[in-house]
């Protein structure tokens, strides 16, 4: 693609002033804290982009936790990745038992949510965490398998630097309420519909 | 929470017949192929959610190839983790000069950008690699600084068992069409707006 002089001319005069807008608005923002962020919506990436988060954070030398309410001990990439390279900066909690269809009952599903959120409240409590994903918390909570006012308390009393990611989709409205950022995946076009199966290295 | 034995028996049966449900829908997809991955919208987590990909195909021992259209050698916590614990299984182009209104050069912007492309053509072509993330490349494209016609000859050439996820808001919809799966983050709430800065550990 060719571009005639002027035009170029033009393109550095705009981005002169969209370079002093941009100064100005980052020089206006000056909180540094610890995040409550949510990803929900009904589209893939919630817990993978709460697991790109770990990475970033494991660059900066963080201590993680992670909480899986619905998922239980199985074999996943992303948790192999992390105990071979990053044993002592990542506790892994695995605590849920499966999908609700899975287990077909009631009770130890929500006998489970609750063993999950005593182990998030003790990881949350230990301040060597600068980060913790609470993953898929959000369907605990759907089908009030955790009380909402629990959560929200121990999110309102964390410590100041440390973030906390939940996610699944649903997310109560009071959760978002009280989140310092919100992302909604929504579902564009997804290869299940087109008969692709869940494969390794892309699902889990 | 208390849970009565008629209301247990209920959930059950419910849970078995979707089970049922969701047993035939896992067995109606058969298809296992590399896709082609769309992360766009204005949310936050489009790039997050491929290096948590990368993370999660990393697990699995897979070899993954990173090209940055609009980022250049900054020093963020995802490349730096990425460098000290997977040095051989990631190879990591940041190709970019960072945003339009830094270099406010569009001849020099567009110069990056193929810089960029001709790098994503030679890890594509490399069968060690099956899984590619372009991050930011819809912005390229979206400013025609890259040949839509191009990357979507590209993406029907590529061997069928090589994964590709491309980022980057406002992805055009021709790669929409071509894509396996496509994500839209939505931005429902971001700290920006409220005065928090980029930070460490969370933005980059």
């Amino acid at each position: 693609m060719s571009l005639d002089t002027a035009d170029a001319e033009r393109h550095t005069l705009k981005m002169q002033k969209r370079k002093a807008v941009q100064d100005a608005e980052v020089a206006s923002k000056t909180i540094e804290k610890g995040l409550i962020m949510v990803h929900t919506g009904a589209g893939k990436g919630k817990s993978t982009a709460a697991f790109g988060l770990i990475l970033r954070a494991l660059g900066h030398g963080w201590k993680i936790g992670v909480v899986q309410f619905i998922k239980g001990a199985w074999d996943t990439g992303e948790q192999r990745a992390l105990a071979v390279a990053f044993p002592d900066h990542v506790t892994w909690r695995a605590m849920g038992e499966g999908f609700t269809w899975e287990t077909q009952d009631k009770a130890r599903d929500m006998a489970a949510a609750a063993a999950a959120w005593a182990e998030a409240q003790a990881l949350m409590a230990d301040p060597a965490y600068r980060l913790i994903v609470l993953d898929e918390i959000n369907i605990a909570l759907r089908y009030d398998y955790l009380d909402l006012a629990a959560v929200l308390a121990a999110l309102a009393a964390k410590r100041p630097d440390l973030t906390v990611v939940l996610t699944g989709r649903n997310a109560k409205p009071e959760l978002i309420d009280v989140a310092d950022l919100v992302t909604e995946m929504t579902l564009v076009k997804h290869p299940f519909k087109a008969g692709v199966k869940a494969q390794a290295g892309i699902e889990f």
